[in-house]
């Protein structure tokens, strides 16, 4: 069943200690659309400009990406993000930010659109999130991911959208911002008693934790020796989560659930080891299920009575 | 079996967001043992001053800590140590360290205790834990911890230690300044070649992780909702580790290594819970089987294969 993404199509340049990469395909509805293709078809809303290459996403498109929705703004160019990363992969620092077409973006779902099952709002102004809602007839699920700038200048606007949400995605420092929580366990409480059902938070190579109110589960950060562009992690794993989720009618139990923050893990972990979606157009599905196996071992252990 | 410990018994002035707490007992040696001894008989190696007051480790001595190898400088006094955390607790700032007796500090094995068939280094100055070496006779294994101190002051003297240790316990900042790679799997992959087996890396809420040749394990902190104090969570965590080998005949195998992990984790994360010792004076071993069971819980799905 489909999933539809609305969110940023961008251009990155980026600079971390393994490399410097201009003009690389990115934005958030890109990157969770190459990383949810993989187990479910996808349905992407989003903007560019004249300036882009349309050849660039056609891979997306041999993967059940719908592009039906991808406004072409002929009088504009496509929002350009400029980053780094120090040693600590985890925290970028912005070094230019042009908005470009997507300043002025409304989300427009075609007819076909309107029908989805599973959505995710990916991070957008939250009262555009709420408009795309308002679009969308009966979804089985909402999912939403933000940002400390809208958590800092939109708060109503993002918790009435919230309230429709049955899952969001937050790091641990805007789940922090939000809620004024620092502990993460009183955090999650707090953002389940707003509308989520489901809240999952994203710590980078440190793993993510999922929280509802009768579960709480770990999962680590894959290890790995070479990190070479930790951008599009958090998107590479919502689309992993919930295309996951998806693929199995949408199945919420806590097994399923526990499964899904695993693919999200082995998602992002994929996504990490090369700059823009590199590495996403080389994945097979082989290579995934054989990472979610490696999770297993990475984190299982025998069960005994120990004392 | 037993398993000797040598390092600090300390007095500690301890403040945290959520209280303060005076001439607290504190100190490596004696966190370790108090977490140890619920697994196995304890050998502890440390010196006071005329002013402790031995009431306060009485308990010790009834869960089979033999502390006849705890000297008392009847003309000194404690190591006090004062220290302080914000809400991100992983990281303490140290107010006043007043070494007192543990500056002259020259650990002497009792004979029987020369016989230890596993030993724990409690973080103390590298020559002295080497010197703790000579006097042991037919270790099984040998293991240590270490802190930023030894490894800026006396590197030399912590690498010769190091080749005759089986299992090296760090925390992250430590694994990265030891080995000047910021990327903790070549962290790792860097000490076992200085001589250890195994190296566990402490991540404070994020977990730990343990590296040897052939397996890689990651264990969750776990999430808890009142942290009152974090003094004594790693050696608490050793404790759990080392003791639970201990009961298994120093058993090193792989799935045996990942359980005492998880016993490592399991003890940390009640250490915490209150300060001082004062949650390891109430602890029981049913509660601590049921945090074992509770990491299960946290960290453990169902496998399948999902593409």
């Amino acid at each position: 069943m489909s999933i539809l993404v609305v969110g940023s199509v961008a251009y990155d340049d980026l600079e971390t200690p393994f490399g410097k990469k201009e003009r690389v395909l990115g934005g958030a509805a890109t990157h969770f659309s190459a990383s949810a293709s993989f187990f479910t078809p996808v349905r992407l809303v989003g903007v560019v400009g004249s300036d882009f290459d349309q050849q660039q996403i056609a891979f997306l498109k041999e993967r059940n990406v719908d592009l039906t929705g991808l406004q072409v703004q002929a009088d504009g160019k496509t929002f350009h993000w400029k980053g780094r990363y120090g040693y600590d992969l985890n925290e970028a620092q912005t070094l230019e930010t042009h908005l470009n077409v997507f300043a002025q973006f409304k989300p427009i779902l075609p007819k076909n659109f309107q029908e989805s099952p599973y959505v995710f709002l990916a991070n957008i102004d939250p009262e555009l999130q709420f408009n795309v809602l308002e679009q969308v007839k009966a979804p089985k699920w909402i999912a939403m991911d933000t940002m400390n700038f809208w958590i800092q200048g939109k708060l109503e606007a993002l918790k009435r959208t919230l309230k429709k949400v049955d899952i969001l995605f937050v790091n641990e420092s805007e789940a922090r911002q939000l809620t004024k929580e620092h502990n993460l366990v009183k955090a999650a409480k707090k953002v389940l008693e707003w509308g989520p059902k489901i809240v999952v938070i994203k710590r980078g190579e440190y793993g993510s934790m999922l929280f509802s109110d009768s579960l709480t589960f770990w999962a680590p950060g894959y290890p790995l020796e070479d990190i070479k562009d930790p951008t599009g992690a958090g998107d590479s794993f919502a689309g992993g989560f919930l295309g996951y989720l998806a693929t199995h009618k949408g199945d919420m139990s806590e097994p399923n659930l526990k499964r899904a923050v695993i693919c999200g893990s082995v998602m992002a972990s994929f996504q990490v080891e090369d700059f823009g979606l590199d590495r996403m157009r080389l994945l097979n599905k082989k290579e995934i299920n054989e990472r979610f196996q490696a999770f297993k071992t990475l984190s299982h252990f025998e069960e005994t009575i120990i004392l």
